[in-house]
């Protein structure tokens, strides 16, 4: 049985900070064709809200640490104005779109991190038995793409912030039983580079056997190491494929075979 | 053929701003047999933000005039912040519910108002025809409650301020079609009263002949005629029963007939 492809693309802040890029990203994603899923951040406006209400943000290991008033920005900012925002120009685009918070439809029930060295505050952790795919389902079945903030609830009323990363993830792990998932990161270069600073250095296919050894030789280290064991870890619980690439350039990683990016698969 | 029951409960903004009585009033809410569509208005907090972050909010004729910067702020506490507290609470309260703008599954078009006399700026006009009665049908047959904020798009990528009171009204006379639509306006009064000092002077029920001689005699004056007109139009359009009174009452406003507040019908 061959499952349909269902294409869940996540994109970060650098995109949504600029109108033009924004929209530029969101007639390619209008352009995919269904079922299709996209999970966004929040970029720096959540952080410049907060700095003209006076509300300092507080960074714990590169994690925002959401007390009440930052949550409040959070919501605000992440399920209010850039989804919107976001919908509205898919509409434009001539895509249906819903935005959806895990509390809407109680599509993604997180529970809160517990406390350890670190108290996060209201930072959910969430699995992909908390995503609700029964009702996502039936928006795909409309071809209506859903649009995730990273925002989900606690089913006790109580809003959390998660990781947009984590919700792209979790999503497309859920939804792999029923479809055949290609989970795309959009972020602002080429892809997995053999060098940093060039650009047109990208790996374009990494395996398990070339990622030890490229982390062996220190061509991959620092930051791409946790996001390239997050794509193994979506591999191995039946994503077909993971992509990283320039959100730019959507399109062209979304063809069969992909022409741009970094494919990262068995 | 007898239609099924639809609630089309509508609360505005001395609700939204006091957490106790919102929770109160939600748990009404979830109280009510589905189908049930909620319709809620920002209330102070959207002039809150905007007096914080700086920005003057414009009223003209008791309007609110929406500039760039206002609509982004509507936006974010309207659809965002009260959109998403609401549905949180509703899900603790096991009410399975889905915030929309009228963006989202392009559930309401609107039609930015044309420059007339007044410049109300990015504020757009529905009617009845606007509402994707198709998709909330889809939403309400799975016993989740649509709750809107009163924002819509006009489709060019455009996110307009809507009036509450006109999306609950524009919502009810489109599922009228389908449904047998009690239309609620909750708000802090126990109902139309014959002594405006008096909440114990509630007028139960106002037909077209008893609103004539109640306007004669002086009784429904200034800001309650455009209401009850607002009223005797979504009746002609279809609409069973429309209803006033206390949003802290919201069971016995739904029982049948209702034991509260102010109904008006022909």
């Amino acid at each position: 049985m061959n499952k349909q492809t269902l294409f869940v693309v996540k994109i970060g802040g650098n995109v949504i900070d600029k109108q033009h890029d924004l929209e530029h990203f969101l007639t390619q994603f209008a352009q995919i064709p269904n079922p299709k899923i996209l999970v966004h951040g929040g970029g720096k406006i959540a952080t410049e809200f907060s700095k003209q209400l006076g509300i300092e943000a507080v960074m714990v290991n590169g994690r925002r640490v959401t007390d009440e008033a930052m949550l409040k920005i959070v919501v605000m900012v992440y399920a209010g104005l850039v989804n919107k925002n976001i919908v509205a120009l898919l509409q434009k685009a001539n895509q249906n779109a819903i935005g959806l918070s895990g509390a809407d439809a109680n599509v993604i029930q997180a529970t809160r991190r517990p406390v350890q060295e670190i108290d996060y505050g209201l930072v959910g952790d969430i699995s992909p038995e908390s995503v609700n795919t029964a009702f996502v389902k039936t928006i795909l079945a409309q071809d209506i793409s859903p649009v995730f903030s990273p925002i989900a609830h606690d089913a006790q009323g109580q809003l959390l912030n998660i990781n947009a990363d984590t919700i792209a993830a979790s999503v497309a792990k859920a939804l792999s039983q029923d479809y055949a998932v290609r989970l795309i990161y959009g972020f602002e270069k080429a892809g997995v580079l053999q060098n940093p600073t060039d650009e047109t250095s990208v790996i374009n296919s990494i395996t398990p056997q070339s990622y030890e050894s490229y982390k062996q030789s220190g061509v991959i280290s620092g930051g791409m190491i946790p996001k390239l064991d997050n794509a193994f870890d979506a591999l191995q619980a039946g994503v077909s494929l993971v992509q990283i690439g320039d959100a730019m350039q959507l399109l062209d990683l979304c063809k069969n075979p992909p022409v741009s990016g970094t494919a990262i698969s068995f």
